[in-house]
């Protein structure tokens, strides 16, 4: 395998863009992706989404997204598999680069859930389900993140107060991040009084679909080094996969996925999880960035809730989580969310990444699921000197 | 780049499937492949479709489609690009085995279209096209090709019997074609006074939108040969793009995505286009084959009415044309459509493709087109000793 590393990265702001378009928001991403890569020649281009068909009535993005942005006719693949896209397109962006099939590649995620009724999201989000087992009987991705919660905190002896204090701190940490569709603190009171989602999670310990796009180009150190100044490697990423159906897990406290993924991430990045300096991890619902940290061996089983409370995750914590505020207050942009991570997680390790720094990192991670773990990806990015 | 065959493949029948699943469809297709090539340990799956999360209301197929097909927790990559999907995945299958990235992957394609009532299948399909620039205001992608139609009518003074006659074609080759959704017979007369779709084109010069699964196991000759007998390798396999919206063509009577592409494939494959024994192209209606078989360079620009007047495209004609019957006659079920090309040329070169055997199949072509190529997938592969 050959080196991997992220040679420029692009983002929009996460928002309600009433005003622009599923293009509209992938070229901005893509256009500085390029410039921050300088403007390399893309030799493949992989586009993530979840939502588009449903949602914008468009089935075929790539080339309806290559042409507006002015990428010119490149060979693309789109990828699928709902709020685990942006993973997806990341794994396949590396193992292209990594395998030698391609120098230099463009990962992109665009999501568009504005143009739907907030009432409609529910619906459109539980396609990552199991319909025909599942959510046809009316089943939610919030309410099995409600019955995980539930069962959290009987075994663990977890307080609604510090799912509540998760939610707290993923606020404070969206204020610094200009990218942020949620930029605004909020207080665990608020957080329980606001209004029910599926009890006991509320509409402040989740996550907003909204619209963004992000992008990043992937090459090997040597042809990057001559375009940029980069100095992050991607060192690890893997993709795992599990029952959609959650009937056949034996415990919601866990997603084997993410498990299995992270083992796999670790060992062939060769990087302990205590060596971890900052994630980005993938918190849907309060309770989901939980189990996340536990199923990346970040934190261990059952005492999440402490380390929310003792500062643990905070930027300033020894597992600073979700610099950028985390789907809870970034925002989730479906597809794109796995791209995001790892554009934020590449700043960081650059130092380009503003109020969201956190100081002298040099190991990070990324952990995009799709549903309820049907899918994981776990990335891992070390800078190099 | 290594070298890639195909060694094992496999098909469900295609048809309106009113009693199975979008899993069964899959199970049964990829049960099939992984039998027909000795049962490998697979490292990666690429699964193809263009319209789950519209019709089945299922976004995140990969994990979904694997559970229920007990392939066990491999890394899955879902592809979309609508009709093209089945193209775009062989591609990254392809890519994945000759870049040394996978030793055997399993390309699948899968696609339920009967479940909505066949009158919402238009809207579904448009979904290819561009919504805001025009597929809201009315136009259909029967629409574009009937203009089309129109317009090499006109261009190359060719007559609507020879349209139809193209249709005559495919559905006598799918009375053979044990997997075909219209196995019977129609006359040009039957053709033309069918009901009309998009003036000139009537029902019996459109494909049927309807259920199917294939999927193909590649990997590489070595590899392949402790497995199974398979002696069918591919030697080229391009994919190009265009612009979505048709009001930035400046003709409807080639695409430029199968001309790049083919270029590219036959350039890859070093093989000329007289050189090609049988194809299997995209023709979602009668005129789109006309288009693919110049686009390919295998019949002369304004010359595939004769063409088909003269036997040309017969079974046993100089350019054999989709002996499987085509989207026309074999059926399209979307996503998958690109991936029953590949098991159905394989099968020819193997020479065990029962009726519908092309006598002597040495070197056969495939072309998978998204929309009105937006996006094409050109294929080649040969019989080696």
């Amino acid at each position: 395998l050959r080196r991997v590393v992220i040679a420029g990265v692009g983002m929009t702001r996460i928002d309600q863009h009433f005003d622009r378009g599923i293009r509209d928001l992938f070229k901005e991403a893509v256009t500085k992706a390029l410039d921050d890569s300088g403007n390399p020649e893309v030799s493949h281009y992989y586009v993530a989404n979840a939502y588009a068909s449903l949602i914008s009535d468009q089935a075929d993005l790539g080339p309806f997204l290559l042409e507006y942005a002015g990428c010119g006719c490149i060979p693309v693949t789109q990828i699928g598999g709902a709020c685990g896209a942006g993973g997806n397109a990341f794994l396949e962006g590396f193992e292209a680069v990594a395998s030698g099939k391609s120098d230099i590649v463009l990962v992109g995620g665009v999501e568009k859930m504005s143009d739907i009724p907030q009432k409609q999201v529910t619906s459109v989000q539980s396609t990552c389900m199991d319909q025909e087992y599942e959510a046809n009987y009316g089943l939610t991705l919030a309410g099995i993140n409600a019955m995980a919660a539930r069962s959290y905190m009987q075994r663990y002896s977890a307080t609604r107060e510090q799912l509540a204090l998760f939610s707290v701190q993923m606020h404070k940490n969206a204020v610094k991040n200009p990218y942020a569709c949620l930029p605004f603190e909020v207080t665990t009171d608020k957080v329980i009084e606001s209004f029910p989602i599926a009890d006991p999670l509320t509409f402040l310990d989740s996550s907003p679909a909204c619209d963004g796009a992000a992008a990043v180009v992937m090459a090997t150190p040597e042809i990057a080094q001559k375009l940029t100044d980069t100095k992050v490697e991607v060192t690890g990423v893997c993709q795992s996969i599990d029952s959609v159906s959650i009937s056949e897990r034996s415990t919601l406290l866990t997603m084997k996925s993410t498990v299995d993924a992270a083992e796999k991430a670790y060992s062939m990045s060769r990087t302990r999880p205590d060596q971890i300096d900052v994630c980005e991890i993938h918190d849907a619902f309060t309770i989901t960035g939980f189990i996340a940290l536990e199923d990346l061996s970040l934190i261990e089983r059952g005492k999440t809730g402490i380390a929310v409370e003792d500062g643990t995750i905070a930027k300033d914590g020894k597992i600073p989580t979700n610099p950028s505020g985390g789907l809870k207050a970034r925002g989730q942009p479906g597809g794109a969310t796995g791209v995001y991570q790892i554009a934020e997680i590449t700043q960081q390790l650059m130092g380009e990444a503003g109020g969201t720094q956190v100081e002298g990192a040099e190991i990070g991670l990324t952990h995009n699921i799709s549903g309820f773990g049907s899918g994981a990806t776990v990335g891992i990015l070390r800078r190099y000197a």
